[in-house]
């Protein structure tokens, strides 16, 4: 099972290097981490995901707040939490082929983003499912490069009431 | 100054700790960091926006190329590469100023992704000035919480031709 934890930071130099070392010594596995500022600049958030069991994200989670520059660990569950990712794809096009390829960027509310002789850039944001769905669309055009974020999210308003 | 970096790697394990090792070790700083899976499930990407000069980066780039997992590093420069990064920001909000926000909210592009009686979760993609002009209008209203993917970035489809 895949869990997301949020983890708040203090933003400090070598902490990436302190929480990637954690993970990797005690073999847990990391499905994906984006690190970002938060509306605090002295404070950076984590989002990683984690494949395991609850008594492995209680373990981690124990392991992290032992850490002294993390703050909080939050586990969000995905059903009362909103999760985003976002992954910018660039694939093969011509005349011949945009309109087909607009029409699929248009059903996934996606956007342009580049557009060059040989290739579009596209931008999309949804959970993995929707990337994947695009992807695979998009796949016999054949995709020149892709970039993804890994998965952010947030715990839904209701829970904060 | 910013360079973005975007380094391939094996996805095995412990790839993460031994990057961000380096990075720390070696006194780097780590502006932001992205990871995730690319077109190939076994290869995954990391973006690595590191601050210092052209000689900082060379370096970085050779002591990543001799880690064993990294296939390829690459400097995106931003003039020659499209770059996003996604941001959710939830904020106070109630029936009074709902329509003030959805309006900034639309200017922006911006999207509503969860709305509760006391807040409004909004999704947002663009280069880093667009997320922090955002943040800077809705500030007045109370940002609860926020989170960033840090950058993502791939050439422009002109660089491949």
């Amino acid at each position: 099972m895949r869990h997301t934890l949020a983890v708040l930071v203090d933003n400090k130099y070598g902490v990436l290097a302190r929480v990637a070392g954690l993970f990797s010594r005690r073999g847990y596995n990391i499905d994906s981490l984006a690190v970002g500022v938060t509306e605090d600049p002295t404070i950076s958030r984590m989002t990683i995901v984690v494949r395991g069991n609850d008594h492995v994200v209680e373990q981690v989670t124990k392991q992290l707040n032992k850490l002294i520059d993390v703050i909080r660990v939050t586990d969000l569950s995905s059903d009362e939490s909103v999760e985003r990712e976002l992954a910018l794809i660039k694939v093969n096009s011509d005349a011949n082929n945009r309109a087909e390829i607009i029409q699929i960027v248009d059903i996934f509310r996606a956007r342009i983003i580049d557009v060059a002789a040989r290739s579009l850039t596209i931008e999309i944001t949804g959970d993995e499912g929707k990337i994947e769905a695009i992807q695979k669309l998009l796949k016999p055009f054949g995709i020149k490069e892709m970039v993804r974020t890994g998965r952010i999210a947030l715990n839904r308003g209701l829970k904060d009431s």
